[in-house]
Order: C-alpha cells, then sequence, then structure tokens
C-alpha cells in the first residue's frame, strides 16, 4: 500500500502544517497509510509551536506525482493554492474551512469544510466522531492552528466550536491558552532579519478574481512601523512579482495582532476597486482599515464582489 | 428571517427529492427556517414512497432569486445540474456524493460529502451526530432514497454505511426493506406510457467532459425490451436534443435492475471515446455493459478519462 500524502496550502501557516500532522495521524489510526507533508518550511511561528511540542517538521515536497498518487488536502482546496501537479493525482479526502473554488474530481470524495475560524477545529470533531485520542503533541498543534487562525478569538472568522475545541484542547496539551498563545503569536512577528521577498511570502495566496488574479499576502505584527518603515522595498519587490507573474494586483495586509487592525498595501491594476470594495481612498498606496484581520472574511469576498 | 430553499438536482430521482426533504427537516429542528423544494416534479417511482409514506411532493420551482437569496444543496453540486440562478445565490451548505466540478462559491460554507451510496446515508449520521430523532414519515423517504440509489445493494456504489443506514431507517419506517424495495423500484419502470422526451428527462444529467458537453440519461426497467422496442423513437428524440443543446454526446444507459446489467445506445461526435473508454464496439449504435449499473461510478469517471 503506498503512502497517501496529507498536506496543507503553499506558504504553509500554522493551520496548514498543524491540520496536515493531526489529520495524517488520525486516517492512520483508522488504518490508512497517510504521512503528513509540506508545500513549504515552518514559519518562526509554526516553529515555535513544534519546537515547544518537540513535533517534527513534516518534509517538504516540491510535487507528489512521482512518490504516491492519493492525496488528501487540509486547510485548501483551491488548485492554484496547493501541490503543483494536484491535477494529476486522485484527491481522496479534503478537510477545509475556505470558500471552495478552483477545484474539481473526477470521482466522488470525501469532503467536510465548515464555516470554522480553523481546520483544526473540524478534525478535533472527527477524532471525537470517530473515538479517537488525541495525544499530548498532537493537541497541541492543533490548538496552537486555532490560536494562530483566529489570533487568540478575536478574529471575525472565530466561532464559538474554535473557543470550544481550543480550550479542551489547551487543557490535554497542558498549556495556558493565554500565555502560550501571545507567546506562539509574537514568535511569528519578529521579522527584521527578512528580507522583503521573504516577508511577501510568508503568508501570501493567490485568487482567481473575475478574469484577473490577484495576489494578497498578510503579515502580522505588533507594530506598524516595523512594516511601514520599509515601504519602499516592499514596493519595490511588489512591482517585481506583479511584473514576473501577471498578478492584476498585490494587496499586502499588515494586521497588528494586539489591536486587530490592519493597514492595506496596495499596487498593480484596478486599484478603484479596491477603493470601492473597502470604501476607502488609497494614499501613498496605503489605507488603514478599522477592526479588519481576517482575510477570508474581511478581504476576499468584498473583494470577489468588486471583480464580479 | 426569509426562507432556506433545500433541493437536489434538475430532473429529480428520489434521493435528490428525498434527501431534501429529510435534510429540511433536520435543518429546521436545528433552528434553521429551511423548507425543500424540487427542480422537478417527482417520478413515479418517488411518487409512491411519497404516497407510501403520506408525505406531500415539495412545490417545484424554476428560479429562486425572486424568492429567497440563501439556499442548501443536497445530492449534487454542479452548478449545471443546479437551479437556473445558482450563481445569484448564496449556497450555505452542500450534501452530496457525487464527484466535486464546476462548483465554487465567494464564502465558506458548510459542505459535507461522502464517497457513500445514496446522500441520504450521510444526512442520516448526520442527524445521528445532531442527536435529532427521526420521524417515521422522514426515514421511510430516507430509505426510500437509499434503496433508489443503491439499486437495493445492488449497484457497486453501496457501501457497508448504505446497508446499515438502510436497516435501521427500515425499522423506523416499518417496512420490509426487501418488499417495500422491490415494489418501489418496480413502480418506476412502468414508462409504457411516457414519450420518449419524457423517458429521456427522467434521470438525465449534462457533464462537461473536456471541452465538451455530454448528455447522460439513464432508464431502469425491469426488462430492456420494453425500451429497445423504441429504439427509433428514442433515437430521433436524442439526435434533436443534441442539436438543439450542442451536446458532443448523449448517452442513454438502460439498466435492467433485477439483472443488474445495462445496454449503453450512444449518438453523436466521439463515439470512439466511448468505445475506448468501456473497451466496446458499438453497433446499431448500442453495446451491453455486463454488472454496469452505476453512471456515476462505471460510466462517468471511465468517459472524463477517455475525454481527457
Amino acid at each position: 500500500m503506498s503512502e497517501i500524502f496529507v498536506f496543507g496550502h503553499q506558504n504553509p501557516d500554522t493551520d496548514a502544517i498543524g491540520a496536515a500532522i493531526s489529520f495524517a495521524y488520525l486516517q492512520k489510526e483508522l488504518g490508512k497509510n497517510t504521512v503528513p507533508v509540506a508545500l513549504g518550511t515552518p514559519s518562526e511561528e509554526t516553529q515555535y509551536a513544534l519546537d515547544y511540542f518537540n513535533v517534527p517538521a513534516p518534509r517538504v515536497i516540491e510535487e507528489a506525482g512521482s512518490q504516491t498518487k492519493q492525496v488528501m488536502l487540509v486547510d485548501h482546496n483551491e488548485f492554484q493554492q496547493s501541490v503543483a501537479d494536484i491535477k494529476d493525482l486522485s484527491i481522496l479526502a479534503v478537510v477545509d474551512h475556505h470558500r471552495i473554488a478552483n477545484f474539481e474530481t473526477a470521482d466522488p470524495l470525501y469532503y467536510r469544510a465548515e464555516p470554522v475560524g480553523c481546520t483544526s477545529t473540524i478534525i478535533f470533531k472527527m477524532f471525537k466522531e470517530s473515538n479517537v485520542v488525541i495525544p499530548t503533541q498532537i493537541a497541541g498543534m492543533m490548538v496552537s492552528a486555532i490560536i494562530s487562525d483566529t489570533l487568540l478569538f478575536k478574529s471575525p472568522t472565530c466561532t464559538e466550536e474554535d473557543i470550544q475545541a481550543a480550550n479542551e484542547l489547551a487543557a490535554i496539551a497542558e498549556i495556558d491558552l493565554n500565555g502560550y498563545g501571545l507567546d506562539m503569536l509574537k514568535a511569528g512577528t519578529n521579522l527584521s532579519d527578512k528580507s522583503a521577498e521573504v516577508l511577501l511570502d510568508l503568508d501570501a495566496k493567490s485568487f482567481p478574481l473575475g478574469d484577473k488574479n490577484v495576489r494578497i499576502a498578510q503579515i502580522n505584527t505588533v507594530d506598524f512601523n516595523d512594516i511601514l518603515s520599509r515601504q519602499d522595498e516592499l514596493e519595490a519587490t511588489m512591482n517585481a512579482e506583479i511584473t514576473a507573474n501577471g498578478y492584476e494586483m498585490f494587496i499586502l495586509i499588515i494586521t497588528n495582532i494586539l489591536d486587530s487592525d490592519s493597514e492595506l498595501l496596495v499596487l498593480g491594476n484596478s486599484l478603484d476597486k479596491v477603493e470601492k470594495a473597502f470604501n476607502i481612498s488609497l494614499e501613498n498606496n496605503r489605507s488603514f482599515l478599522k477592526g479588519v484581520v481576517s482575510r477570508k472574511k474581511q478581504i476576499v469576498p468584498q473583494l470577489t464582489e468588486a471583480f464580479n
């Protein structure tokens, strides 16, 4: 029986890595020959969680087809966010909490999506439904993923189910939710030694909007000035990526995880669509968005409507 | 709070109607203002079940947008099988057991697909997970849907979960599975008074394969000759529909529900793709397919591969 690869999206965040580890574990307990892999190296935030719970980082793959034909996707479904050769693979299962788009299969599959704040919250329910015990290390990665995706429950994507799951998992993982959570989030905001290329690729996804391709990156910080002091350098890199990849637009969301607000930095064409979508005027390519922290809930739907 | 419409695919079969009724009931018990509707009138098989369990047929709608913006889909996801204005609606939930294709949303949603034989089997699990009691009438429609989709457990799409669910539901519905099941299936094979147009539309779906649109209809019978004696009339109608709708091909699957075999009748272009997909030679536009009863598992994947 060949291995079944389980992985999250490109530029993996803590949920993409944590959900791959926990879902691969659950499926293995249920008799499948699953192994977690990743489409990139862990961020510093994710590495903090891996180190804390003594979990090895999943092996990074560039493609899957030379090693297996069977995969399970977590925390994403859109093909442009997945492994490069996804169209040649058989997708056995998806567990996700995003919109569904640019996804199709030839055969019936297991697909479980719920509009909650974190994929790991759904996987937590699946552990319960299957009566599989959650080990400490796995619980630690799952609660880290929920803290990360919900910004410690401050994101509007956060639901009662996420909070409930996080509390139960924190007890299993033997952590203090707030203390551990803030330490982990802050570990991800130490960005001064990173190049603009790296910063813009930490948590970046491409979205087909209308007939255009839009790149949307997000950076968490505890001080806007840490990032905005490098605006010139960031803009040069964003423009280079727009040219190299044919993006209609590059949007950088800089999110203050302590205040739960964001600054947008936007380059490219169709800037009027961004201004219309959020009822803002860009000045110096920037605008402040009060209370906005969620790309999925507060950015992408509004842009989707503006582009349609 | 406006109503949320719950419906199955066009040309509804017993699962499309039964799953809409049962899922709308479950969601209503969970606090949603759901109402089952249908994208067509019940077949004679479905009407047999509705009459037996004294359940009113869902209201037929042509479009949804003038009445509600919020919908839940059961037993389908592909937009070309759904309500005409599906792209203008907000899809809150999908419960299905088919491949995923030609489906997308702007927002995260609840999506539950499992590779089992019948949508109603998944809904049965959801009743259990939610601790909602299943009334006799609802159980009756759900077990009828499982009997229909699995041809009384003879289809290769049938899983242990379908059989288990059907047995538990039959107990609640107070029926003898085999006796009721055969009576219901036979009620759907009384086709002599139906025009070729009606026959070809009873259980027909369009599938985008490669860059072509292929129509695939299925008719259940207890005697091939009941259908094949009308081959000339059927072919004339199939050719007319190919012309009117630009289908690349029209495939009619005639399935003997007693022997669990099928005859294919195929018209249009790319006939070599059909011959290659099933390793057959069409004679008089026909070929016998031993042991083939499932469009979803034994026809569509093979054709998808042939067209790619």
